[in-house]
Order: C-alpha cells, then sequence, then structure tokens
C-alpha cells in the first residue's frame, strides 16, 4: 500500500428528531417509575423502596440544569432508531451538497446503539437507504462499510479510520449518530438525565497531501480498560445474557455510570495528560487551538475542563450544543461542530476530543483548509 | 498521510470452549423449549402449538449433519462471553510468539456479540487483560482501539482496517471472536443448528511493500442492505429496544435467519459476481487459488460454493473447521486457518471470503511470502 493523500471534512450535517424532552419530563418520568417499582415492592414483598433506593430516581430541572449542564434533549418517536437519525442526517448532507450517492466509497457507520443486535449491520442498511448502488450492471459495485464503536470515543475512533482509507477511497461517508434513549435506565438518574438521541454525517474527502487538514501526528488514541467499570452495562451482552423478567424489570440491560468517578478521572485526564499528549504528538501549543470540541459527556464536567485549559493557556473557544441535546455520545462532536458554522473558518485550528467509557480516548486535531459547510436540522 | 508499507499474518491463535455439543444435544434442547411452550399455551389459552409451528423446533442429528454440514460445535461456560474467547486466543498467541503486548499498537475487535451492550468496548477489556500499558511514565501510551462489527463479514472488515494502519502501527491484534451461542433462539431450529462460539487472534504485522501479502487491489468489499431482512433480529436494538415479557419470553431478540432463502441468494453470488469482482480486481484468476477460505456459514452451503469454483477452473483446496464448531461468525476464518497448518506454506495464494448479513462480503487474497505460524487449543 503506498498514499500520499490528505483528507478534509468535505461537508457536515446533523439531525436531531423534532421531539423536546424537557428536564422537567425527564425528572417526571423518573418519578413515575419510582411509583411503579414502589408500588409493586409493596405488593410482593410488603415493603417499598428505602429512602436510599428512592434517591436513585429524585432529580429536578434545577438541579440538572446546575450539575448536568442540559436543559432539554430529543428522543426519537417510537419505531425510530440509530438508522433513521443516520438516514436523515445523511440525506441532509446529500440534499446540500448535491453529492451522488454513487461517488461514496465506505461507510463507516460509528455507533455504540446499534439498530438491530448481530445483524443486520447499519451500514448495510444505510447504503441501501442512500441509494449507494450494490451494482454496476451485473458487476457488484465496491463500497466498503463497517460499523465502528469505542463507547463516547466512537466518532474519533471512525474519524481516524477514514483518514486511513483515503488512498483507496475519494469520499467516505462517517457516521455518528445514536439513539441514546434505548440505553436509558428510568430506575437510575444517573445516564436519565444525560442522554439524548442525534445523528450526524460527515462527508470525509480525498485531498492533495499539502492540503490535508490532519496528519497521521494529528490523531492520538488510548485505552484503559483498567476501569471499564465505571460506565458498564450489566445484562445483555454476550458476558451475560438478558433472560429474565427481573433483570429486564429493573433495567439491568440498560447503560449504568458512576457519575462522580467519571468525573474524577476524566476532568484531570482530559485536562492535562490526556491533551498533553496528542500537543505533544503534533508539536502544538494549547495556545495553537482555536477551538476545542469536547464530547459534550455533562455540560459541567466539560466546563471543568476548559476552565483547566484556560489556566494553562488556551485561548481558544470551545464549540458546544448549549446543553440542548443532552449527551449524544457518537453524535455530540459533529452535532457541535454543525451548530457553529461561524467558528469554522479558513485557517482556524480544532481539536476534536472524543473520550468516555472503556476508558478510551480519540483526539483528532484538523486545521481547516477549505470552506466548511455545515448544516442542521435545528 | 503517506506509507509505503505492506502488511503480513505473523501468527496466529484460535481458542474454542471445550464444552462440546452435539447435534443430538441441539435436537434435545429445542424438543424441551416446545415442550415448554406447549404446556405454557395450553395452560394460558387451553391450545398449544399447532403442527406447523412444531416443525419450527423439531430436527435431529441426521438431519442437521446432512442439510447442514455440522457435526458439533463449543459453547461458552455460563458467565463466559466473547471477551473471555478473545482474552484466550490472545494469550496463546502472545505466549506462543513472545510477542511483548507493549509492541501492539492497534485492536481492531471483530465480533457481532459484544460482551457488553454501549460500554465497556471489548477492545479496552482486551487491551487491560493482555496487559498492553495505558501509561509510559506519567505520559499516555498511544494504543488505537475499534470494535468493528459487520455481520458475518466481520473478520475481513477488521483485517481490511488492520492494512490501512500498516503505515502508522507496526503490530496490529485483529480479533475475530463471538460467542454466538448468546444470540440463539430457541424456538427456532434454522440459527439454533447452527450457530458455536470461538475466538481467534491474528497478528498483522508491517513489512516492506515488496513483501506484502496482500496490496489494496487484494481486497473487496460489498453491501447490499436491500435485502437486510433476511438475516435480522426482530427486537433488542435502538430501532425496537426488548420492553415486554412476552418478547423475551419467545426469543424476539435472538437471530433469526431465513435459511432458504441465504442459500439462495448467496450460492449464486460468491460462486460467481462476489469472486470474479475481486479476481477482476486483482488480476488473478481462480487457477490461481491455492486454497479458498470461506466463511463457514453453513457446511452445505460452502460445499455447494466450492464445486461451482471447481467447475469454473479452481484447482486448490477449501480449508474449513470440518463442521467440528458450527458457524462462529467472526471467528470462522481464522479458525479454518488455525486447524489446518500444514496448507500455509510460503508462495501460497489463499482466497479469504468473509460473507452473510447484511447482505455483505469482504474477501482478502493473500500470498504468503513468510512463515505463517498458526495454533489452536482444540
Amino acid at each position: 500500500m503506498g498514499t500520499d493523500y490528505g483528507m478534509r471534512i468535505a461537508a457536515l450535517a446533523a439531525y436531531a428528531s423534532p421531539q423536546v424532552v424537557t428536564n422537567d419530563e425527564i425528572a417526571e418520568r423518573l418519578r413515575q417509575a419510582m411509583v411503579q417499582l414502589d408500588d409493586r415492592l409493596k405488593r410482593e414483598r410488603g415493603v417499598g423502596l428505602s429512602e436510599d433506593e428512592q434517591r436513585r430516581f429524585m432529580t429536578n430541572a434545577r438541579w440538572i440544569q446546575k450539575n448536568i449542564g442540559f436543559t432539554e434533549r430529543r428522543f426519537c418517536q417510537p419505531g425510530q432508531g440509530t438508522i433513521d437519525l443516520a438516514i436523515e442526517a445523511s440525506r441532509l448532507l446529500i440534499n446540500q451538497t448535491g453529492i451522488p450517492p454513487s461517488s461514496i466509497g465506505a461507510i463507516l457507520f460509528g455507533t455504540v446503539t446499534s439498530s438491530y443486535l448481530y445483524s443486520p449491520p447499519d451500514a448495510a442498511l444505510l447504503q441501501a437507504a442512500l441509494g449507494i448502488p450494490a451494482w454496476n450492471g451485473p458487476f457488484p459495485r465496491e463500497t466498503f462499510g463497517a460499523d465502528v464503536s469505542l463507547a463516547c470515543s466512537t466518532w474519533g475512533t471512525a474519524l481516524r479510520i477514514a483518514y486511513n482509507f483515503m488512498h483507496e477511497v475519494e469520499h467516505v461517508l462517517v457516521i455518528g449518530a445514536d439513539a441514546m434513549s434505548a440505553a436509558i435506565s428510568w430506575h437510575d438518574r444517573a445516564f436519565a438525565c444525560v442522554l439524548g438521541n442525534a445523528g450526524t454525517a460527515t462527508l470525509c474527502s480525498r485531498v492533495p497531501l499539502e492540503e490535508d487538514w490532519f496528519g497521521p501526528e494529528r490523531f492520538f488514541s488510548w485505552l484503559d480498560g483498567s476501569r471499564a467499570e465505571v460506565i458498564s452495562t450489566p445484562v445483555g451482552g454476550s458476558k451475560r445474557p438478558l433472560t429474565s423478567y427481573q433483570e429486564l424489570d429493573t433495567y439491568q440491560h440498560r447503560l449504568r455510570m458512576d457519575g462522580a468517578r467519571v468525573r474524577q478521572d476524566m476532568v484531570p485526564f482530559i485536562s492535562g495528560p490526556g491533551i498533553d499528549a496528542v500537543l505533544a504528538k503534533t508539536r502544538l501549543n494549547l495556545a495553537d487551538i482555536d477551538h476545542l470540541v469536547l464530547h459534550e459527556a455533562n455540560g459541567v464536567l466539560n466546563r471543568d475542563i476548559v476552565r483547566n485549559w484556560e489556566q494553562r493557556g488556551f485561548r481558544g473557544t470551545a464549540l458546544n450544543a448549549g446543553g440542548r441535546f443532552g449527551n449524544t455520545t457518537s453524535a455530540s462532536i459533529p452535532l457541535a461542530l454543525a451548530l457553529n458554522p461561524d467558528a469554522l473558518g479558513i485557517g482556524k485550528t480544532i481539536a476534536l476530543v472524543a473520550f468516555g467509557g472503556g476508558y478510551s480516548m480519540n483526539t483528532a486535531i484538523a486545521t481547516i483548509k477549505h470552506p466548511f459547510p455545515v448544516w442542521a436540522n435545528v
């Protein structure tokens, strides 16, 4: 294999479901789940939830806004899933750019909430939905596809794979989409206050090496599975398949998080060694970064990271979705880009920092060298 | 990005659980599930299963061997999942080769049966289990990781991504592992007769371009999501989350297949245009292929493909796992390689053909240019 190409982001589109869900609605839904469970326990064992157990359900709009930094999020309609968010974002991208679907050579579908377990893969569903041809007369038409996942670092992971396909494929469609509502436990405020749904489609296109927005040294990836239990789903994977009513009733198949621990581990890591590693690799300083886009894990956690950066010499701006979409996992970074078109001028250097479950991190630093059109339906 | 490297498979190890499950045991387990369901329906609605409904459960060892071509398979112990299979295979690889874990720069974890839903990712779990360092003194140590999935074409997908990382990383660990027992519906013989568990670890290493076993033209990828329903899981993904006892009781969250349709579509495709596409790209003929390794979807289906190839000029041998491990999805191709060490001589050209759900296909053609050591625990 021999390559002398670079990559630009030719265009980016984001889609969020129309249905806005406020903090009040989340708090109320948790309260209803608590009442239901309490009633059932009283019926079944004569004793309801303890005060400690009740606390896991109790929150309110002010607390969420103050401590999580989110005011609202979007949820899909019933019957919709990740693929529907990805299709909407991709169609927006295709309609706005006019790029023919047949010019897309690879689909990297980044998601942690696959539309279907095991099969079919979302990449194949998207190929068909967008009309990317499977045939060229009697010959199979080549499209590379992969569903890619690395918890909250998924989008950065897919972007780095896209970069490494530029010598083979002129246009890679990178999807970052998650219907995180499907992963919420309504017996635990930790993630229920946080998660939201969105889909994004990013067109990554080949450019001559001298026009490269990136460079192999502009990516840094990290894994630390020694703390995997901090963000983890007890039941429903192959390690412990879902088999009982009790597991289903208690949302054992939904995502759990030790939020305090995430904050305690991730704020110092991303403020310090996590970003230093990529800066050292790229030979850049914090002062060289015009914009920072952190995976929007939690608005308050992210604010702390940005403050630490500022104390260490960061003079740029943090781009985000303003707490109005929640933590959309694989969609969060491109969604923040789509909502801040005015910041994306030629010459700007942007740090794209995906981090989270695993633990894991995938950072990329882009310098914009061509017009960077973005669209959002919201 | 600029690269002038090739890739070889430096070593490969496969692990299958000790617990052998015979065709008789599968038939008996289906029969028991049928009796249970029949009893429950009689109790609940006064009428048991119809004859037609009963047929979906009924099979026997002879039928499975004759029509599927499998004699037995392996299942994990309870509490084990995909990660455990991957760890065992990786440890076998590391112990036999003596490669230090710290020299592994990327983990591409190919699986459709993630150990955990949503988080943690298997790539992070494996990094920690193998002792691939997360730190280098006070600095984060770089490891790229991704969980990669494309139904039965997963391993070929991960291998192609590995190839494109050779300019950045000297050693990529490609995992193909699946605990497919976790995906079985015991209310449907179609997949229950077929699926098995295995883990494999393939060390892909950088070589000078003239020693490349592959070449960008040696890979061909294909997606056709227009027939996604043929191999599909009704419930449990984000499109339709699992919420009811009824869905759980009837295994709606387990994999389904229209086996006759798969055969009808895939035999002519892989016998004809599917392989012609990669041969045209590589400028090779069927007569140039020494060994064919088909994803072991179904022994009889694969035999039909090989016969069609032979009629079209294929003079080599088909390598497989002999029907003793079932369809192990992401593990099937490397497992077949691990079980046929004598075939892997220098100079041999091998077609590695992954195909299945989506539909999807990922084919690679390798010419062995260095010693190719393989190990299996079975």
